[in-house]
């Protein structure tokens, strides 16, 4: 079993991505935690705001590291791109339709109303758009092209799992990730590979 | 100056979409909508809960109209996607990136926790898909291509609008707006137009 700050930290994330920040109390996450109420406060003693932007952060990084993972393994880049919407479809799927995007859901509650957690959440894309960038361009892809690439493949990942979610099917992800598979060929194309 | 119970509805859809349904307590709306804190329950008996319900049929009806009349005024299909994207860009800009989509910070919130929002959320996509999917059938895209040409755009919109409110920068609705473009162009050209 992990430790105590390390169970607080998941059931954050977790209790966050699903239900939002304001709608999660420190009391649930304890609770979600088995853990002791006081060792809230003493593991982040900034309490839930502390708690919500390393929960950004940290699920941020892991949702990159699946990303390269999937990247890693896939025999060409439009596989890859392919693999990371029905991989996330999976994931919905199995947590009936719970688990999307591990920050987004806080991202449009804070943006215009806590500076400290929106930054963190422009940290995380940055950093998601900075490494997609990075792939596409190591395939060959112009930067430029990378980039506007890695936008596109990513905004329509998110969108996709707002209509996931709420219509509690996986038809947008598929489309999405047919529609992000059609323009990494097409960057591919264009770049003569 | 319009009547209470519309203001309590407008009052309630702004904050809702720019700061999320837990996070927006009935005394604020009541303040924010200049409105006696009992006209609150004389008008929706059913309370937030009715409120939220409603505000996202509302907002989901007006936002679908905007679509329309931009596309209405546009001289071809593709213009019309682009300026979808633009107009969107420029509203993110003038309420200082507070104002995108109505209903998706809600839908995000509630569709694990809500089913009676979930299920306004869910009608409200269902129909912007089918309204997309009509229009670009009109202009002689094939049914089952013109709904994931619908798919395809709103996806991009509603990830795109995560990206900017979060970072405060209208570069992903940019980006988003010539995928979304280019989608619609190559759906026409596939289709002999």
């Amino acid at each position: 079993m992990p430790g105590t700050r390390d169970r607080i930290m998941d059931s954050s994330a977790e209790l966050f991505r699903r239900q939002g920040y304001a709608g999660t109390g420190v009391k649930q996450i304890v609770a979600a935690a088995n853990a002791p109420f006081g060792s809230l406060y003493h593991f982040f003693p900034g309490g839930k705001e502390q708690l919500g932007a390393e929960a950004i952060r940290t699920s941020g990084r892991l949702y990159a590291e699946l990303f390269a993972t999937i990247a890693a393994q896939a025999p060409d880049v439009t596989t890859a791109v392919r693999e990371f919407f029905s991989g996330a479809a999976e994931t919905l799927v199995e947590t009936d339709y719970a688990d999307a995007c591990p920050i987004a859901t806080v991202a449009l509650e804070v943006s215009s109303t806590n500076e400290q957690l929106r930054e963190a959440c422009a940290e995380v894309f940055d950093g998601w758009i900075t490494g997609a960038t990075m792939y596409f361009s190591a395939a060959g892809i112009p930067p430029g092209r990378a980039r506007e690439l890695a936008f596109s493949m990513l905004c329509l990942l998110e969108g996709a799992f707002v209509f996931c979610r709420a219509m509690r099917s996986t038809e947008p992800l598929r489309v999405a990730g047919e529609s992000a598979a059609a323009a990494t060929r097409s960057a591919l194309a264009d770049a003569g590979l």
